[in-house]
């Protein structure tokens, strides 16, 4: 298969200008060891930090080099856990949702390329400033957190910034972009790569209930809407600008519009929130996927992805020839 | 220069697969033969019904073949609009925010093409149902009137619909676009062309007011919000699932969030907002402008636009090789 040659592939030793995103509860070793084993770069989803679960998630990764990304807001939190998974030589360790600064001289000095996930062009100057290896602008049509800004506007503006200031970071595009459709897209956009997230979470090597895929599977785009509930309902607590796109169910559809209502129930929704999601309940929990759900029809492992999405770019590419 | 030929500027018989959005107030006759003499097609904005206004519009078209657009919901009060702007032929009708079922067979019976724009899968269908010539996907970022969909997903996901049901329906991709990289991703996305709103309103040609377009160029991609309250103020029936992205200024940071505060104040406050449109204000009044402010960085001519639009594209194109 022919490939595509991206500063990317070349800042990160690939075969494909691919990552997967850091999924809270998705994205664990097998998945992220998988993507990086087929030629892009996988990455374990750190989350909220439950610093057991990412140790047997290396362990899953079973030494295949991957990177390892972090809520950032989360991590200020309990800081130690960058020390600790810094032991695993993660290739990169990619932090979204909050001021990359507190971590950047730790990340380096552990040789890692460090990835600043940005939804804004404040964020995006934010990356620039701290060098970041990698940018990843990611769009509203992203599944999980995320902001405002659609990803067809914030990459090229991105890439005029980072030109601008002659800033070595290298740009991936992520949020609704789960096909070779997408991907020749964010090349035309400027970007170097793509972060996919939606797309491996319906892949056999994610840490998804099997109910919660099937829900995916019989969405279409329009399924899902961006929102604070799933946050309220836990308790979590995500700066105002983070919204999460999730399904549309019975749970968005009774608390989308009524957070003050729900802040005040949350001490009895939240057990029944993290019960339903433990237990694959797919109208009373949140079900963490984007609008990139209306382009996936089926799930596949992480080789059959790849290759799809590879297949397909270059065909648009090599299709779309100027008369 | 070379072209891009595709099932768009064959169907319109263009030279450059570009039309312009029908925004009410900015779009007049002007701009759309200015579109259209350039080789795209221009359409002119039919708004909220001034029968006058529109008259003068087609005026100053000066006979070059164009389109015209209407906010559906707003047409079906005064549909007798519809059959005044057909005596003067326009090429299309181009039909949004609303159920087209009404003015297809007068608009067919006119000779014009039926453009209808759609903001989610549900309007998609709709729209390959009453057989539109072209079905414009018209995502979140764009300025003015839409709704919540990423243009990057609704796109290739309508794509895939027409597809699958076989219809003749073109399709053309909206939000966000303003220059040659946003049309060679929407090419590679599956669309056969663009609509572009926000880069023809910051052009020479637009009915715009010199402060807003100044207002355009010193913002960046961020300072925009999608919102109500536009049309809460002015007073005007949109249907609760359509929104407005305009700028994010002092009036958007009053009243959104507050609407319901709002409709009882718009006897009040709708008389500002008018005078300040109306002045060239742009902090009490909407300054009607999309996510794709970041990419535009001067006011040019449509022919200037154009051409620049074209250059960048093929170049992408043809600079993308495959490796």
């Amino acid at each position: 298969m022919p490939t595509l040659d991206t500063k990317l592939t070349r800042l990160l030793n690939l075969q494909y200008p691919i990552l997967s995103a850091p999924m809270a509860f998705a994205a664990g070793g097998r998945l992220a060891a998988a993507v990086s084993r087929k030629g892009g770069l996988g990455i374990i989803g750190g989350g909220y930090g439950d610093p057991a679960w990412l140790e047997a998630q290396f362990a899953a990764a079973e030494g295949t080099p991957v990177g390892v990304g972090f809520i950032t807001w989360s991590l200020r939190k309990s800081p130690s856990m960058l020390t600790d998974v810094l032991k695993h030589k993660p290739v990169a360790v990619m932090l979204s949702f909050g001021d990359p600064r507190p971590f950047v001289d730790e990340i380096r000095a552990a040789g890692a390329k460090l990835i600043c996930q940005c939804q804004s062009m404040g964020h995006i100057m934010d990356a620039v400033d701290v060098g970041a290896d990698v940018v990843v602008a990611q769009g509203s049509e992203a599944g999980g957190h995320g902001a405002v800004r659609g990803t067809l506007t914030l990459v090229p503006e991105a890439a005029d910034y980072i030109q601008k200031m002659a800033a070595p970071s290298v740009l991936v595009a992520a949020g609704g972009i789960a096909d070779g459709r997408g991907l020749a897209a964010a090349l035309m956009l400027g970007a170097e790569g793509v972060l996919m997230g939606t797309r491996f979470w319906a892949s056999a090597e994610s840490l998804v209930h099997e109910t919660h895929r099937a829900a995916l599977l019989e969405s279409d785009g329009d399924g899902t809407i961006r929102t604070q509930v799933a946050d309220i309902a836990r308790q979590l607590a995500w700066p105002i600008e983070f919204t999460a796109r999730i399904r549309h169910n019975a749970f968005t559809r009774r608390w989308h519009g009524h957070e003050d209502a729900l802040r005040k129930e949350a001490g009895t929704v939240g057990p029944i929130y993290r019960k339903g999601f433990a237990e694959g309940d797919t109208e009373q929990t949140g079900v963490f996927f984007g609008e990139a759900a209306g382009l996936i029809h089926s799930i596949e492992s992480v080789d059959t992805i790849i290759d799809q999405v590879m297949e397909q770019a270059v065909r648009r590419l090599e299709h779309r020839a100027v008369q």
